[in-house]
């Protein structure tokens, strides 16, 4: 007899992408911004008094709150705020399925959500991208889903799906199921979902300050939807589920947009430049609205490349797994590591294919 | 058709203790250390770098769990961080429980408990201490429950269960049930159910920095068990559960023993001079080994006490409820805060009896 349920013996954890120890090397694996957060933020974490510590912190995040309702135009009671978006995302699975509310999907799509539906016992209801990853949003409607996640800009692929096509399935699914727009990666794209948590009942968009706000380390999550939607999920949150430095550091970095939009702007323009040398060197690139792009490898495949890179100090995201093995997700760095990444890329494809090998080189 | 599973729709939310902005108050309703973090803490504060944001912390807390197995001679993969105690109750219970498996504990506990079982649709074995406050090992092993939670000391009550009862009770459930010990307020009592960790596979120790280390605002829990235990309730947690500033504040607080030993002093040593106060003034007060005590209050009541303190600017925990509308829980304060809570109590219960009234007050 088990101490913890079949279910969760039976699961296998979500396995997060590397984070070295060392400083030196050029991390492009799990989409961090690469500029620093914006000044407001280390002073807010200055500014820290022991009191601040000592006493709990505000339940439910309220300066941010505050904050966030008047960048986006809503009220405080149609924000909550979470631990990193992961947090979001299981409040939500947790209080929408069970074994008789399946999660709806397409794929690919972010792994987490497979793994967070086993935990509570979910079934899983995912529908392939069509080919050219527009929103299957007919296939979509008709699955028996209680909730319907949707990453745009999509992980891992990068490709975003017009918004239109969005508030389609959520019109269509009304009354009888949640649209969840995971918007983790949508400070790099054209458009985003937010207009429409104004539109229907059933939207809640989701973000997080990991990656527009440089914030990956400091785990701050929110989502903003109609007020009877956060109400209930305010619910199944820990009470005191952000501390005190998390709560000012993240309403500093969100009144400072025109610091965020500025690193959005270089990324933006650095993918813009990094894709079609990566088409030059042989990769087969996705278009991309994210702060990264996916990849099919050239001669020596994606896993050999992904070593080769390692050996020179430069990490990218690579899955020994079914439909991605052959493919490499690669975060948008600075211009010197994009360089560098080049660079690189190009020393190891010349050398598997015997271009211009460089005797001594691994 | 509702957006949410009917048990969501049903439950109603934990609701935590208040939180006035007000700086002025003298808080000592949440149990909060009246004494600042150890000054390493805010060292490790300002010691925070842009690169400790911007990238993904470490995904377990390795400096903290490192250091923790230190302390407690035990090894690093015997140890899980968490955001605030909270959160570990969560993973154990969904790990644990569900609808087949029940949550017992011995009551009145944590209300939180019930609330946790309820998201999960996991039913309760709730079993009453005795007058005497002793732990009903017995009919606890005698119900069907998968996982015991045990606060100790316990909440509300403060009071302090033999370490051995804990022991008998893991061993007759052995092979069927986990023992979760949660040990929030254990810094201020006589003894600690740590070695238990080692002398059986189904017993996990859960502690919290809020209280013993002055850190509610930082949100950091932990919990020691066999590796087997820890290893499954990784497979729950969030990848990324504690931002880069909590880890490094928690692992300068434990770091500093001396400090935080001498914050447990002085306060054990302030409750031993306040019971005798309370009781003085006609409060039948429980034995408490926490830094909180429960009094049942002398006239003009728990109601009218708590709320004639809070025009006085001083909060403690009331509640409306059932068993409990007669007691009040007074956290202990620092002496200065303890003297004023005695001169407004008296000025109170004087004012409801007609000694010593004085004209003008509320």
């Amino acid at each position: 007899m088990s101490y913890f349920c079949d279910r969760i013996e039976r699961m296998t954890a979500y396995v997060p992408g590397e984070q070295p120890e060392d400083p030196g090397v050029i991390k492009i694996n799990t989409n961090e911004n690469p500029y620093p957060p914006s000044p407001a933020v280390m002073a807010a974490v200055r500014a820290v008094r022991e009191d601040h510590l000592r006493r709990y912190p505000n339940p439910t995040s309220k300066p941010f709150r505050c904050a966030a309702a008047r960048l986006f135009g809503v009220t405080p009671e149609m924000v909550i705020c979470s631990n990193g978006m992961d947090e979001l995302l299981r409040m939500l699975i947790q209080a929408c399925c069970d074994a008789g509310r399946p999660v709806g999907y397409p794929t690919p799509t972010y792994t987490l959500y497979s793994v967070l539906a086993e935990t509570i016992g979910a079934p899983t209801r995912g529908v392939p991208f069509p080919p050219d990853f527009s929103l299957p949003v007919d296939p979509l409607a008709a699955t028996d889903a209680r909730l319907f996640l949707i990453v745009n800009p999509n992980s891992p692929t990068g490709t975003f799906v017009p918004v239109e096509d969005i508030a389609r399935l959520a019109g269509q699914v009304e009354g009888r199921a949640l649209v969840g727009v995971d918007e983790a990666y949508v400070d790099f794209a054209r458009d985003n979902a937010m207009r429409l948590v104004r539109q229907f009942p059933n939207v809640i968009v989701m973000r997080t300050l990991s990656k527009g706000y440089s914030l990956a380390g400091l785990r701050f999550g929110f989502a903003v939807a109609p007020e009877p939607i956060i109400a209930t999920l305010n619910k199944v949150k820990d009470s005191y589920n952000l501390d005190s430095i998390a709560i000012a550091a993240a309403t500093a970095a969100i009144g400072d947009q025109a610091y965020a939009r500025a690193t959005w702007r270089k990324v933006v323009q650095e993918r813009e430049k990094l894709v079609p040398k990566l088409r030059a060197m042989g990769f087969d690139v996705l278009p991309s609205q994210s702060n990264f792009v996916l990849a099919t490898a050239p001669k020596p495949g994606a896993g050999a490349i992904y070593q080769g890179l390692k050996g020179r100090g430069i990490l990218v995201r690579w899955w020994d797994a079914e439909g991605m093995s052959d493919k490499l997700r690669i975060t948008v760095g600075t211009p010197e590591q994009n360089a560098k990444l080049v660079d690189a890329m190009t020393e190891i494809i010349a050398g598997a294919t015997g271009r211009g090998a460089r005797t001594g080189c691994s």
